[in-house]
């Protein structure tokens, strides 16, 4: 779609500008990942489209969706994951932006603390990244959800972590990836700058037995 | 070659700008590695030629073989792992492109799991980034070949395998490379973006004792 | 502010060049990092403002203030750690630039070190990328203070520290970062490359159990 | 200088996109390394002059220098290490550009094997991108000096091993780095990228106990 207002315009380029700057990085490979921008004049969103390569998203290839995640374009077929999306924006009211990724290093993190239930991060000054926190004492928990094929169930779950997690900048699914979110676009790639520099540090720091 | 129909000049191109990419991230050091796209309506294939710069690999470079790997033109020389490629098209009627690049976790990967014959892949999110995989719990495994300089014996190998191994997405040979394909080049970019993710993921997994 | 002279312009354009160049290599990444340069014509120095994303640093939006740090334009905000680099300022007369950065190795090495209070640095060819250092069998310690969020201890610490390591090329604060300088932009880069590269050695090197 | 021939010309250019290319992986940092071309119609040679960035490096730095070492133009100050190169030239006749890089691997793997002498390669195919080998199961054993600030003393070790490991593609100095050369710049660059390749190979393999 053509995004109609200014403000969707800006933020749909700064989404795919991001997109595109992740899978240099390897964060979204093999077409995965996905992004979202909510509108702030209306109930809707736009998200990538289902199986898109990362490398090349533009603008004029993201759908629009309601925020039950229904394409306005009944032709279209917008991300598999979207249903996620509408979850994030009902419980973060605040979050504008959506950001979904895979990287080598959340996709060990999540898979070594799945039993404890969330990745824990404290210590850490660039925890300051985070919106709302002050200082590198500040005790961060980010949620692993069971991967899953079922969609409605994990809807559910990540329904259930965002209220018990009220606090948390991300939630990951175990062996899969993060997802983060942010007033804006650009709030929401420094929350994700910010998680994926700990989980390195954190991955790194925990496999070779540093203190 | 000058590719002389419409479908052969994109394919070549897309094969040309994926060999590049490979390159600048270091997954085809020192000349190495090989990629070829099969023609759709002829019985051919446009493959690299030997001892070329990765880094340089443009559609002029390539050369056009039968799908016994035999020259066109008996002066040039295309890759001396041609035979391979033709083994590959053979058992894999629907693929179109091929692959075969040297990573450091390729490497690493097919070095340690010799014995037991393949790589096993199972319950990652990324595995769906391979074609006909629906699902986190499937199980892929990548066969590994013993390496060797005898191209007609790793070709019985590769056949062999292909066989014996199905349904996998890619063949490695053994502290050598890996081999992948798809339907375009971009799915068999696509099964590369994903298997080299998941080999880098189990690798630092296995070195850093993690679960 | 537009630097108004031909070296403040100069330089102030080096260091945004070396802030944009850290934050493609990832580290000053979520907005963190802080840079300056120093007048050798006045009591001033231009830093980067705070909370802003250093992949986009430009010189025009640095700030001045004078050597205690107090903004020009009180409409302004500096880095909120401008008071460290005056701290630098006073201690190294010789240095006119400065370099914070937040990288995944000075990060484990800062937090690996607290408590002896410095890492140590002996034996490598790439020491002689510091100032004043002639061969490898100097050793160099990169004291490390105690992370703070109280900006005036901080301070004082890093006035004990400067003044107890009267040699070091740099300071580390503990899993935040570290603070490197020079006589020139370019001396200063020279000191991060040659520091970083060292932290990422023994980093590797202990992790690994490689004698 | 500005070359005289073509073939200066062209290999020095090719030479210094080799360095800056080094420099983008981070390979020669805080102005380390050096590069040579040898002249095949006269006994001189141009290097790289002391202290420069490589990520800069352009034909107009270099020096030219007969293959003594001495500068055409005493006023320019080549590398420090130009005798090293000056008796690689002597002890491989075949060779007409010499690439020299600090990297992390082989910073740590010179180190780490010091006491044996050499470091082993054995068995990977990216071995045959060393020219004359035709076979992953060469052993290559690429003789580790120890690191000194005397030139003389280290010309006269580099000479010996250069006589003594008369088949190696390569010196290393004990946590320093890396020479390397070959007939041309692309062969010595081929050269670089297969042993910078398996030092990485085989010191991940190291450290992670992966057999």
């Amino acid at each position: 779609m053509v995004p109609d207002t200014l403000f969707m315009q800006t933020e749909a380029d700064a989404l795919c500008a991001t997109a595109r700057w992740c899978y240099a990085r390897g964060w979204v490979p093999a077409t995965s990942g996905n992004f979202s921008v909510r509108d702030r004049a209306a109930a809707r969103m736009l998200i990538s489209p289902s199986g898109l390569d990362k490398g090349l998203m533009a603008t004029a290839d993201m759908l629009e969706t309601d925020l039950e995640g229904r394409a306005a374009d009944p032709a279209k077929k917008p991300s598999a994951e979207t249903a996620l999306h509408t979850v994030i924006y009902r419980h973060r009211p605040d979050a504008y932006a959506i950001l979904h990724v895979h990287t080598i290093w959340n996709t060990i993190l999540s898979g070594r603390f799945t039993e404890l239930g969330y990745v824990p991060l404290e210590g850490y000054e660039l925890l300051k990244g985070l919106a709302g926190v002050n200082t590198h004492t500040h005790r961060e928990r980010i949620p692993i959800l069971e991967n899953s094929q079922d969609y409605d169930g994990l809807a559910a779950d990540l329904s259930a972590a965002l209220r018990n997690f009220a606090d948390a900048h991300g939630v990951l699914l175990s062996r899969h990836g993060l997802y983060t979110w942010g007033k804006s676009v650009a709030e929401a790639r420094r929350h994700l700058e910010a998680l994926e520099f700990l989980f390195e540090v954190e991955g790194r720091r925990l496999m070779g037995g540093i203190g």
